[in-house]
């Protein structure tokens, strides 16, 4: 169980702490990670949406804080499940891009991610659900519940309910140790077939998108099913009906997973551990749509951010300091009283936020976006702050890469048939040729749609947030650097 | 020694030839497999430089076939690796690009390499110097004389040599088992030296660079040192003293290297298996010169290739096939006896072409770079025959990107600081900003300057090279594909 430590002292203290666990619990707390896919924070009740049923999150919220300014560090799946799960930014512990089939992009081997950490501190560690980074060796984890591997159309990452029933045995292990557990949905993902030649397929044009929803339904879940004309169209989609039927696909999908979710909580409260257990809900990046996922707009960054930690005293705070996933390694480790150096994260831990307290200075965010796939070369680099958005496309000469579920779908087919082809307020064009630098504000419009990178009134701030860029990525290693000036 | 095989068969015969060996030798070839570090051929004797002192290869040339038409299928370090060590293009099997440091790229783990292949079949195998290519479990050596990290100045790859010593084990041990030796010098590589924080840098401005020449030398070499003025100035570089004070050293890099070669040569001699191996030289790509290697000119990929096979009789023959080095793990397979199914390689074996014989049909190599290090994406896919080369040039709105040891290098300043900065016949502008499809005709202009893809006259060929590249495309199951459309 215990791995061995260069100090013998801290070996000694944890094997203190499990031998006399029988007469004295351990005081940790217990740790359960909710990472869904794809699930954009426009699409859940608690952050407003009134047509999406999502008591489950809503509860969780309720009875926690919910963050009304979280942002992923990059807006793709295995990248920014790198960060989540390292605390580093995904150019630095070197997962640049999707883990799966060709792409095989994977961490340093001498990363050391959060389940190894919470393991050589005497945590159990288990995991269920979708994967999607590598290798192995870094993620490591005791227990896996399911394989979890990518674009597996029968992975238990569709049926969450399931997924809460298997991670049943961890929760209620006799086993004094405190817990970690990693639960990870697929949903609410576009749903993929895979082809005879093993690629999967996206394209179900004219037909939406089924996001995981079958007719024979999930074990354990009552479908929850929406009708398009009752859907909420966000700004940056076509009203259209193709986007609506795969808006009304994608909230049945996430009402599943809210369900899940439920359960989860459910297995907790029946085990008697939900209040002593840290609950963290995320997402991994924006919604499935084009215009979110794979891109820095707000829409594919900002994102839901529900945590619960044990002794809160107000419940249903909201905290508006700006937090990313490369501060959840930290932050996580700080609740469980495991020392997190400085020097080996990109963020910090933002636990005083957790229960209406304040986080002073929280009012800066940075992002990085290199691949989605290996042939979707698109290196962005972004700082966000309570007014701007500053994006620097690094290879801004090249139209900008539509994910293989994106280009394919009724949704992004439907906005390029129009007679005016626009992607909500933002034309295709616009949306496939970007200028090297991006300057919005975000205040005044949230859209991202008016660049004001060569707006006069504009010029000091875009220089103070060049600067800070440039900073940052000098900070958190990143390759990139040099592409400032030519090689 | 034996993996387990499907075929029981095939084991037990195996096994016939091994336990019989005290009674009847194998009959099988040992296998020698040199490969060289950016040893381009118009610095070497056997090719017709009369400067460069290459002794053991021209003798190597002479006793063996000398091929004319020779390509790696891309210009980069660790992927050229690849291709040579799996038989297949670097796109199919995983290694995009290079594998220290950031860039870490690597094959797929599913790739069956040429030292497994052989371990199977019965070999012996061991490896020497540099070795750059990930995971090792899929480049998997039963012997490994030296570990092989990419910019180690301490790297005994700099001593051919003594790697030749290392190798007499290996040659000379009481095992009638047939060995495959791979041997591959960090010569005449550009040295580097190791920064503080880890990173190489090859800045020697304005002294040329060293090429691994020390003024204490290297042991069991003679130094052969080469004067600026009498070096030869290929038609691709600058004629500058920078430049030639470079490739001076770059000669001597050669010569000593060429040394390493005589050792291991007279090794086999010694041990009486000169005759009973299949010798093969080769270089990983073009030499280590702006405008050479990372492109795909013929600089950068058309390369010396020796090969010495057994019981030849036409020692000194040229062979004007083309072949490349996808072609290799078949053609050594072939001589070993293993089999070589074909929808498993991109290449086939020249066997038939080896000690005079002719290669009908031989008249197209195809080439795919687009990785070298992890920021320099510069997807390229190429087609060339005896007349014409295309290169299509997927990514031609980036500028092309510098190798870090290129961009640093005396030579290539002293290219950007002339009144009109040229790489030789090229251009710096015409060298970084590239078309979309270049078309040249090799016969009438081998430095490929005139770029005839607009041409009236040529489009005939350009449609039939452009049909055929991307068949090829198709065949080799490349990721890039799709980049003819829009994703």
């Amino acid at each position: 169980m215990f791995h061995s430590t260069p100090s013998a002292l801290v070996f000694l203290s944890l094997a203190a702490v499990a031998v006399g666990s029988a007469a004295m619990p351990d005081p940790r707390p217990n740790v359960v990670l909710i990472v869904s896919d794809d699930h954009g924070r426009e699409a859940l009740g608690c952050y407003g949406n009134p047509v999406v049923k999502t008591p489950a999150l809503d509860a969780l919220a309720a009875d926690g804080t919910r963050f009304s300014r979280a942002f992923c560090t990059t807006a793709s799946c295995s990248p920014s499940r790198s960060v989540i799960l390292t605390g580093q930014q995904n150019h630095r512990n070197g997962m640049y891009g999707l883990e799966h089939d060709d792409s095989h992009f994977s961490s340093f081997s001498t990363v050391k991610s959060l389940p190894v950490r919470l393991a050589q501190a005497g945590y159990r560690t288990a995991r269920v659900g979708k994967f999607h980074v590598a290798p192995a060796s870094v993620y490591a984890f005791q227990t896996i519940l399911s394989p979890g591997a990518a674009n597996d159309p029968a992975t238990i990452g569709r049926s969450p309910v399931e997924m809460a029933e298997l991670a049943r045995g961890v929760i209620t292990a006799p086993d004094d140790r405190p817990f970690f557990l990693y639960y990870a949905t697929d949903d609410p993902h576009r749903m993929n077939a895979v082809l005879p030649n093993g690629r999967p397929t996206f394209d179900t044009y004219p037909r939406p998108n089924s996001f995981g929803n079958r007719p024979e339904g999930r074990p354990g879940v009552t479908p929850v099913v929406y009708r398009p004309e009752d859907v909420i169209v966000p700004n940056y989609l076509p009203d259209t009906p193709e986007t609506r039927a795969e808006l009304a696909e994608y909230y049945q999908s996430i009402s599943r997973m809210d369900q899940g979710i439920g359960r989860l909580i459910a297995e907790l409260k029946a085990a008697g551990k939900y209040d002593s257990t840290l609950i963290i809900y995320i997402s991994d990046n924006g919604a499935p749509f084009p215009g979110a996922k794979t891109t820095l707009y707000d829409v594919g960054m900002q994102l839901p951010c529900l945590v619960r930690a044990p002794g809160r005293q107000h419940p249903g705070a909201v905290q508006d300091g700006m937090v990313t996933w490369a501060d959840l390694v930290p932050t996580i480790l700080d609740f469980a009283g495991v020392p997190a150096p400085a020097a080996e994260f990109d963020g910090r831990s933002f636990r005083a936020g957790v229960d209406g307290g304040p986080l002073p200075g929280w009012n800066e965010a940075y992002a990085s976006h290199t691949f989605h796939g290996i042939t979707m070369y698109y290196p962005m680099r972004v700082v966000r702050t309570p007014q701007y958005k500053l994006i620097v496309n690094l290879a801004s000469e090249l139209p900008f890469p539509n994910a293989n579920d994106l280009i394919h779908s009724p949704t992004w087919i439907s906005a390029t048939q129009r007679p005016d082809p626009m992607l909500g307020r933002r034309s295709i064009e616009q949306f496939l040729h970007r200028p090297r630098v991006e300057l919005y504000d975000v205040q005044q419009d949230p859209d991202e749609i008016h660049n004001l990178a060569d707006d006069p009134a504009t010029q000091a701030a875009k220089s103070e947030l060049l600067a800070k860029l440039k900073q940052w990525q000098a900070a958190t290693k990143d390759p990139w650097l040099h592409k400032w000036k030519y090689e």
